[in-house]
């Protein structure tokens, strides 16, 4: 796959010939830690193929996730970190094999300037990430979705007849209008409680539930 | 009060010249409507004084509650609306009595370059808007914040022997160490289920709760 292919209509063609005059292309296999919290970011990653986990620390430790980039994607934290050479606090984890395109942080600021396409980019991704949090928020302190969710889990098992069920979180996003983040939370919480457990695409629930 | 006394640590003194330059002061009386949704934001402001609430639409005409902004704090959505020279998607209304610093929007991007402070601003104002929304999604799966709060009205009532509270929405958030988004969000979630009346600093329990 060409870098082009994925990025190619995102940016005005003199910054798509510096993108790829100074960057690099970047692999990292599904489970692989791409940077983590305290590392200093050197480069900038647009997502060309696959998915990356973007978490960060809470105070107490755990992990705390913040948003998942698919394809032509950048990451607003990293933009932000990169803007104050700060060191990274997030950790971001490919979560299937993953193609980036790393473009090294001093390019960051003149093309903020230098092409309206980089700084819309930015300041859309900045935009987006925000209102999809925020959007997260409303949802489920108004529509208690905790409660839709453990009420899809039970229907689904009632259909097929099986604890084990087949779906991944992105399918139970789609199912429920909600995001994959949510949902992935929320299962979460219910692994804690020792109401499901989690594996890859599969959940079972446990006969608490 | 001078412009100086909530601002001057912020800048660097030849930004801080060019802000009292370049901009203005604006005032606006509790209620008032400082922005509204579709209007172009000519300005960036930075509160001096008192506490401005910014809000957005969601699809369904509802009116969506993002955040607060208090003394020496710039708005996260301005920036990216005033870079993409996009029309306002939010809603900003004086909470209380505020003053604010109004900056043309023109000068927003040449500071970025010219003045280090002034990138750091942007920045890190986006960035903690950002952990903020992230940490009240986070507090509101996991911690069953509706619960802690009913109950929390509950214990109040007893103990003054009343179903009208004197208490305001951030000293609820302090006592539950929530923040005052989440507690404003989950208040008026049980007033649209007939549960309270909400009144300026004032709760009233209705029968139902």
């Amino acid at each position: 796959m060409e870098i082009t292919d994925s990025i190619k209509d995102l940016f005005e063609p003199e910054l798509m010939e510096e993108i790829l005059a100074v960057g690099k292309k970047k692999t990292a296999k599904e489970g692989e830690v791409i940077i983590n919290i305290g590392q200093r970011l050197l480069f900038m990653p647009i997502v060309l193929q696959g998915t990356v986990k973007v978490s960060m620390m809470q105070p107490d430790g755990r992990e705390l996730l913040m948003y998942y980039l698919s394809a032509s994607e950048g990451c607003a934290m990293s933009f932000t970190c990169c803007m104050q050479e700060a060191k990274s606090e997030i950790m971001a984890i490919a979560e299937e094999d993953v193609e980036m395109w790393m473009i090294p942080v001093e390019y960051m600021d003149s093309w903020m300037h230098k092409y309206p396409s980089w700084k819309s980019f930015v300041m859309r991704t900045m935009q987006n990430r925000f209102y999809e949090m925020l959007r997260a928020l409303d949802m489920v302190v108004f529509n208690g979705l905790d409660v839709r969710l453990a009420n899809y889990l039970r229907e689904k098992s009632k259909i097929t007849g099986k604890t084990v069920l087949n779906v991944s979180h992105e399918e139970i996003a789609n199912d429920l209008a909600s995001s994959r983040v949510v949902i992935s939370r929320l299962l979460k919480k219910l692994e804690n409680d020792g109401k499901v457990l989690l594996y890859r695409n599969q959940i079972k629930l446990l006969k608490d539930f």
